[in-house]
Formats: structure tokens, C-alpha cells, sequence
């Protein structure tokens, strides 16, 4: 199974925790996004009466590109559900997602959500976090006294910049700074110490919120839970 | 002595602190405005050699007007000294800072300085704090998420808005979201409560921050030291 068929593979199987009626929030990224095509897809088969809040903008204009209602949440400020894809999920179903740039707006979705569903492919699946560079949103002018405090954390930041050399930017107007801390041991801890820094909006960690990850690999889908 | 007076002098006072080639952080409000003031006639007077950075854009263009020489703090990531008002204090040296809705600014500038004085007129210290309605910075989409957790904690928040209605925006595009909390018996709780939620920017507790704040009362100056 290639790794785009394992993203398509979980992104069905996610749909099928979708209930009539239900208050949906969309993820961002191509594991998301094959959620969404088969949840649209199974919407526009049998109406499944739902309302949907997107996590980014690219996944509101997906959503209703393929017939679903996307509306804003503040119209619809509590969600029974959301699914998202991660970049890295450790055994305790603790999360790095950021890579995308929309960790915020995914934050602050998964906790408007009563139920949060991780879909990844099994390459996501790590040990220890940390492989995957660690995302922090940070405002501009606090961004070198940010980097003075990551380093002395040993965090090995770097600002996030475009492939043309110039700063890339979060949907809110703030920088990126990945953190390359290599093994993260404690992430309670690392989330502790980078969410104290005055200037950092908000990091990559994800911790104690997933209530199910759905895993694509080989021999089709497992689930991890808590 | 009328408040505008107090100001004044605690302002004229605070300048004192400055010494020569000195990298300072203006603050924002009225009692800082009367530092920035008294600052520029005394490098005016004899050259002080310093440079500076604002915490508003208010702040840097008076600066500026003045004739001091004012950067961005990216320009200046370290500074020497850093004198601002704030909205109350308590015996502890803690604050309540963002009634004019910089907090987020004041409080990366704060943290960026070696030395953090504040200037107050008497009518600032308090004896527990709570009374100033305590600011937060909220991301846009996550006010609903937001305020149904501080209405949970018991914090009573209120969006700020402008008098027409509108709602009222920081520098960075945020809402302010004003906690009209009665008394705030453990700071360093309410702020851990309220740092916590996702879609916080920033909360107006400076905490464990402040060096020396000089208070303006009939008696001329006195000093409040931790």
C-alpha cells in the first residue's frame, strides 16, 4: 500500500464515526483532506444533515467545493467531533502537528470538539516525540527574545521560511519557529516551558486531547486509544 | 496634588534611572507618556546617548517627535531598563497592565528588559488585585471557545468593544476580553488558568516581572521594592 492509499484508506474509515446530524470539524492536510472527500462523498450519497467548521481555509473551501455546509465557529462554537491528521502521534496518543502552519486554529477546534479522532498513515507513529521538528506560532516582535529562550532550552529553534527565502506567515499574521529538539522525553514539560515564553501564541504539542487515532498501515486500519 | 500631577512628577522621577547610553523600553498610557516627556528634555538638556524601543506605536511616534531615537525591538532585542505605568499593584510588585489594550506588546517588551520599573500615581495600589478588570488578548475565532471557559472559572469576561459597538482590536488584530473578576486572591493561579486556554495570546497579570515601582502620592515619591 502506497502512503497516499493508506491516507485515502483512513480518511474512509474515519467517515463512518460521523452520526446523522452531527457538528464536524474538518483538519487540515492530505490526510484530512481524504477524510473530507469521503465524508463529502458519503454526505452526498445518503444526507447526513451535518454542519461542518474547518480548521483552515483551504479545508472550509475543500469542504464546500464538494457540498458540505461550512460555517464559521463562532456560528457553531461546540463540535461533536473532529478529525485531524498529526505529523508525529506517540504511544500515549500525545501529538506534533503544526507542519502545516494551522496548528492554532487546529487547537482551538479539537477543544471546541467533545471527540477528537487522530487519522494518520503508520510512518506518523513514533516512540518518543520529536523527530518531527516541533512548531511554535510566535509574534513577530518577540521573535529574537523567543529564540534567545529556545536555545538556552536547547531547543534548537529555526524560523520557518519559504522556499524563496522570505518569512512564512500563519493565517493570523505570526512566525513559525521549528523547534529541532531531537527526542522530546517530556512533553508535558517541553509544553510547560515554550507556552511560558511571552510571544509564543501557541506550540505544536498536543497533549491529552485525542480520544482515538486511526492508523493505516499494511494490513489495513488499527486503532490506538487511550 | 491632582493625578495629572502626580504623573508628572513620578514620571520626571523615573527618568533618573536613565543613565548614559542606556537601551530603554517606553512604555504606554498616560504616566508613561510623562516619563517619555521628561526623558526627551533631560536628553535634550545634556546628551544621554541612549536608544530606544516603544511598547505601542503611540509611544514610539511621541518618542520620535521628541527627538529620541527610537527602533524596533528586533533592532534592540536586549534592553537595560524598561519604565511603564500600569493599572494596579499589588504590595507583592504584581500588576494588572492592559486597560489600553498593549499588554501583549508591554509585557514581550518587559521581558526583554534587564530592569523593570513601574510608575504609578497612588490610586494604582491596591491590596489584592481585582478590582481593574483583568485583560486578556483573544485569537478571533476561538472568543466563543474562550469565554465559555472564563465564565466556567468564574472570571466574568466581557469583550471589550468601542463605544459605538464595534469590537475593539489590538495592534496584533486580536479581541480583548476584559475578566471583571472581583478580587484575584492567587495570581500566579489565575494566570496559570488562564494561560492555559487555547486561543489566549496573552493574559494583563505581570507577575514576579517588576523591580521597583515608584508611586506618586501627596507625600512626593515614595519607592515599593520586592
Amino acid at each position: 500500500m502506497t502512503q497516499d492509499e493508506a491516507k485515502a484508506l483512513v480518511g474512509k474509515r474515519a467517515v463512518e464515526f460521523v452520526e446523522d446530524g452531527m457538528r464536524v470539524g474538518l483538519g487540515t492536510g492530505s490526510t484530512s483532506t481524504m477524510f473530507i472527500r469521503a465524508l463529502a462523498a458519503r454526505n452526498a450519497e445518503k444526507s447526513l444533515n451535518i454542519r461542518c467548521v474547518a480548521s483552515s481555509d483551504a479545508s472550509a473551501k475543500l469542504g464546500r467545493e464538494l457540498g458540505l455546509e461550512v460555517v464559521s465557529l463562532s456560528e457553531l462554537p461546540e463540535l461533536d467531533i473532529y478529525i485531524d491528521g498529526a505529523d508525529e502521534v506517540d504511544p500515549q496518543l500525545n501529538l506534533i502537528k503544526g507542519g502545516g502552519g494551522a496548528m492554532l486554529r487546529e487547537k482551538i477546534v479539537a477543544s471546541s470538539a467533545k471527540r477528537f479522532i487522530v487519522v494518520v498513515d503508520s510512518t506518523k507513529v513514533v516512540q518518543t516525540l520529536g523527530k518531527f521538528p516541533l512548531p511554535l506560532e510566535v509574534i513577530k516582535m518577540a521573535l529574537p527574545l523567543v529564540t534567545s529562550h529556545l536555545e538556552k532550552l536547547h531547543l534548537n529553534p529555526k524560523q520557518r521560511k519559504h522556499a524563496d527565502g522570505s518569512d512564512y506567515l500563519t493565517d493570523e499574521g505570526n512566525f513559525v519557529v521549528d523547534c529541532y529538539a531531537g527526542k522530546i522525553s517530556d512533553p508535558a514539560k517541553t509544553a510547560d516551558n515554550v507556552r511560558n515564553l511571552v510571544g509564543v501564541v501557541e506550540h505544536g504539542l498536543f497533549l491529552g486531547m485525542t480520544n482515538l487515532v486511526l492508523i493505516a498501515g499494511e494490513n489495513g486500519v488499527t486503532e490506538l486509544k487511550p
